[in-house]
């Protein structure tokens, strides 16, 4: 397996092509996967947006008031408000603020991010990031690059570890996971609960070559990893329902 | 960056030098990174066990007895003391273990596994991943390979996220993650939070090349990657003071 970060790309202006220009830049096989940072892809869907554009609600003054006296941390209530109205649930709200987004992804401040944005206080991430995905892959299909795998990537804390990771949050043309079940071991066993989250560890993979910074390249391509012949699924985001944590943080509140 | 898988690598028995395993098969390059599946570094460390080890104490009883009448799902009490025994603290205990192991590492069942295990019931962690790692990176300097960070790697699943990815559980010879923080962006920008875990991402994408089952290739080279000129650190595993899911947990328990 190779990864190769998609060198020179311009910096992303709003309706920009991400297709347009990653084809304009390398040579794409059958099987690829191209990694595409959320940044670039939010830019180009132009889902920048400045606090003004926040009017403040009664919810999101208490929870900018609350994370001031109990994390003693200056909280601009606008950003609170930018994070409410990109956000289907808020997990913790103090002392900083862990959303699910509408698409279903979790991510402290609903991913919003404050670096990155040129003339823009903040950047929201995309709206339907498999969709954005879905018209990359079509871009590059119209542009001869047929049967490439688009990730479109976040990096992400987590719960136990330190750190960030890249993960996906959106992708087109693989499944987001392989699932082994019913596949043998080494020694006959058969499996258990195996699940492989593919397209994370894509992301992952990608964030190595990507980096944050100045020399940053928001475009990855992964040659010579293969799906395989597995069963795959498209289930990435875990509902209530189906994980613990997330039932946890529902009774549970910082005290103040 | 480029990743390829050892091949053909023998079923490790109990006391087999990996080092040696992979230095017989590979030409390694100063700054390669070696990815190890912990599996087989249990296997090396004789880390497999059988169910009748395991005199099942009050507590694992307990427990064993409230996942059957909560999940209907038996569950063999021997198997709930052998956790026990390699956690330093359960943090969830119905309806399936998730369990702090001594080293740090937060794993459904202590990271225990049931499959991967010729001739006996269980294979457990290695006991310390990281005196683990660089073990086997004095091995290849012993053997003129000097300068090769070694990964120990793990599949876990995770909160918020279906599927399982590639997680580091011990490392040697570069540190877990890289600091970007006082780095600027792209736009001149100070970069927020920004630690990136790159040893996590490094087993991630060796996952993507290792997978599971009869075809596996548990060790796997990373080469073209740097660490680069950055603060790195070497905190990876959360304490409970740092981690707000842990707090959480601490309060909850599933209904019976």
């Amino acid at each position: 397996m190779e990864l190769n970060g998609v060198a020179d790309l311009p910096e992303v202006r709003p309706g920009d092509d991400i297709a347009a220009l990653v084809a304009d830049r390398v040579d794409l096989e059958p099987g690829d996967v191209l990694t595409v940072a959320s940044t670039i892809v939010s830019k180009a869907e132009g889902r920048t947006a400045d606090l003004e554009d926040y009017p403040v609600s009664g919810r999101a003054e208490e929870i900018a008031g609350r994370i001031e006296s109990v994390a003693g941390e200056e909280k601009d209530p606008r950003f609170a408000q930018a994070v409410l109205e990109e956000s289907a649930e808020l997990l913790i709200d103090c002392p900083f603020l862990l959303a699910e987004t509408r698409f279903g992804h979790i991510a402290p401040n609903a991913g919003i991010d404050r670096s990155n944005v040129p003339d823009h206080d903040i950047l929201l991430l995309p709206r339907k990031p498999s969709e954005s995905a879905e018209r990359i892959r079509s871009g590059l299909a119209e542009r001869g690059y047929d049967d490439v795998g688009v990730v479109v990537t976040d990096t992400c804390g987590r719960p136990f570890r330190h750190g960030q990771t890249g993960v996906a949050i959106g992708w087109a043309g693989l499944p987001a996971s392989r699932d082994w079940r019913g596949e043998a071991d080494r020694d006959g066993h058969e499996l258990g609960v195996t699940v492989q989250s593919v397209i994370d560890e894509l992301a992952a993979a990608a964030n190595l070559v990507t980096g944050e910074g100045a020399g940053g390249t928001p475009a990855v391509v992964v040659r010579d990893w293969e799906f395989g012949d597995h069963e795959g699924s498209d289930e990435l985001f875990r509902s209530v329902d189906d994980d613990l944590i997330r039932q946890a943080l529902r009774e549970w509140r910082v005290d103040a």
